[in-house]
């Protein structure tokens, strides 16, 4: 029932939920617009998106449902702007990696009988690097697609059956759904997504002053290095944003962590040091 | 030149070593011996090795090199046994991951002229779970093969020949190999391996003290977190020994990461979080 879809923003997720949705099967129509024209020429030529908009409120009033693939304070942004201008017949989603700031605004500014939709949405699934000729048709499978939906909000029945169908557009995309609180959320992922690319980002800092000038050691660290680093490459324009917008919940998991590599060191020569690892091999058994 | 070797220690490594030499050739005999039998029946059905020996010693003493595939703390062990039982047109070699105690016992007890040489080495190689089930003949294609062999050690012209045929062994296996002193290598290593995988097991037990109990939560991190976390299956026996011989290079390392997170966490809203990032990225474009 979904026949017209608006991605604000073709990068690496943006122009691989517009493959996803044609693998999936979406016949409809899928404009796109991004901030750098070039990135939405790439998104046209991948074949996820069949028009570029110069416009993005326009191309979201020509839409039944618009995803907004832009950093955080992009998100905020579009969210102020478009929430006087969309009806009741729209829903926005969008796919950020904080979801406080973003669940609250939805509550402001959407979510009424009179007003369009919002529903916040965030996949768990990227790479180290963005941009649209990244994009894989397959991003989403087996990802989770978290939702900090609002059950009290009140909707209209044409903005809540486009929200009933693009979850299952985002289940057609292969990923599996979780509800939960925003303020849950936001915990969750500093632990599970956060602290790790935080930890690779201080790993690969730390061995770029060790020895940046002698790169070729570099090479004698082998798979197990390059794999603890690979995030490091990760943009700081995305993660700016996730810091600013979760930075009490990170700040824990940062520090905690600080604390558990102490207690490393402080045992290196003594038996929590096998507890230490016997609990590591526990996670990784269940994981 | 060598036609015969032993290889005792037959999980990963010796196994996969097995399996490279005969990758790349080699035919002449491999016998193979291992602590729990059954590790060495696996390695001779994926003819890694082509017989089982009883006994460590005659099996080294019945070939021209015996490369050994234990702990490190097994590995002194041995070195100790073997050295007064093995002439000069003998090479003994290793893979241990740590080189300075490995190293002064080979001086001590080896590489004269009238005695065995001892060739200190460290394939930059492996898994994070060991065992010959998962051995592999192109595990060291493209790695570095560290040496931490002493110029001033005087080998008998039988040895030194050895020697030579040894390295070449190694580059045929598909490794890079890097000659370096044995204390710079316990440093190198500490900062591009043992780093590495201390952050991997202290985050994957974080991470199982926090969601033990919810383990549905693990799969939410998605691939960035089974990836900074993989490393934490490794096993405590093998990690063990390079805690115990590698502690001050260690904890020189974890405490300057421990500083290099509190960093972050202290900027997480300020400029120098961007410096770190354009650091990181620097450390991967490099890499």
């Amino acid at each position: 029932m979904i026949e017209r879809i608006a991605i604000l923003g073709t990068g690496l997720l943006g122009t691989s939920a517009g493959l996803a949705l044609r693998a999936a099967g979406f016949c409809g129509s899928i404009t796109g617009w991004n901030r750098s024209a070039e990135q939405a020429q790439t998104a046209l030529s991948m074949g996820a998106i069949d028009s570029v908009s110069a416009d993005p409120l326009q191309a979201a009033r020509e839409s039944q449902v618009t995803l907004l693939c832009v950093p955080i304070y992009a998100t905020l942004d579009l969210m102020e702007k478009f929430s006087g201008e969309l009806g009741p017949d729209h829903l926005v989603t969008d796919v950020g990696s904080t979801k406080a700031q973003i669940t609250e605004a939805a509550g402001r500014l959407f979510n009424t009988p009179e007003r369009a939709a919002f529903l916040p949405g965030h996949p768990m699934a990227g790479k180290e690097r963005g941009g649209a000729a990244l994009a894989d048709a397959k991003l989403f499978r087996g990802a989770v697609w978290l939702f900090t939906d609002v059950p009290t909000w009140e909707r209209s029945p044409a903005a809540t059956a486009l929200v009933r169908s693009w979850r299952e557009c985002v289940v057609a995309m292969g990923a599996r759904t979780i509800d939960l609180d925003a303020a849950r959320h936001d915990e969750l992922v500093a632990w599970v997504s956060h602290l790790p690319q935080l930890v690779a980002t201080a790993l690969s800092a730390l061995l770029e002053d060790e020895m940046g000038d002698a790169p070729e050691l570099k090479d004698v660290g082998g798979r197990a290095l390059r794999e603890m680093t690979r995030l490091g490459a990760s943009p700081f324009s995305m993660w700016r944003d996730i810091a600013h917008t979760n930075t009490e919940p990170i700040e824990t998991a940062l520090f905690a962590l600080e604390e558990r590599i102490a207690h490393l060191r402080e045992n290196l020569r003594a038996p929590a040091l096998r507890d230490e690892f016997d609990k590591a091999n526990r996670f990784r058994r269940e994981a």
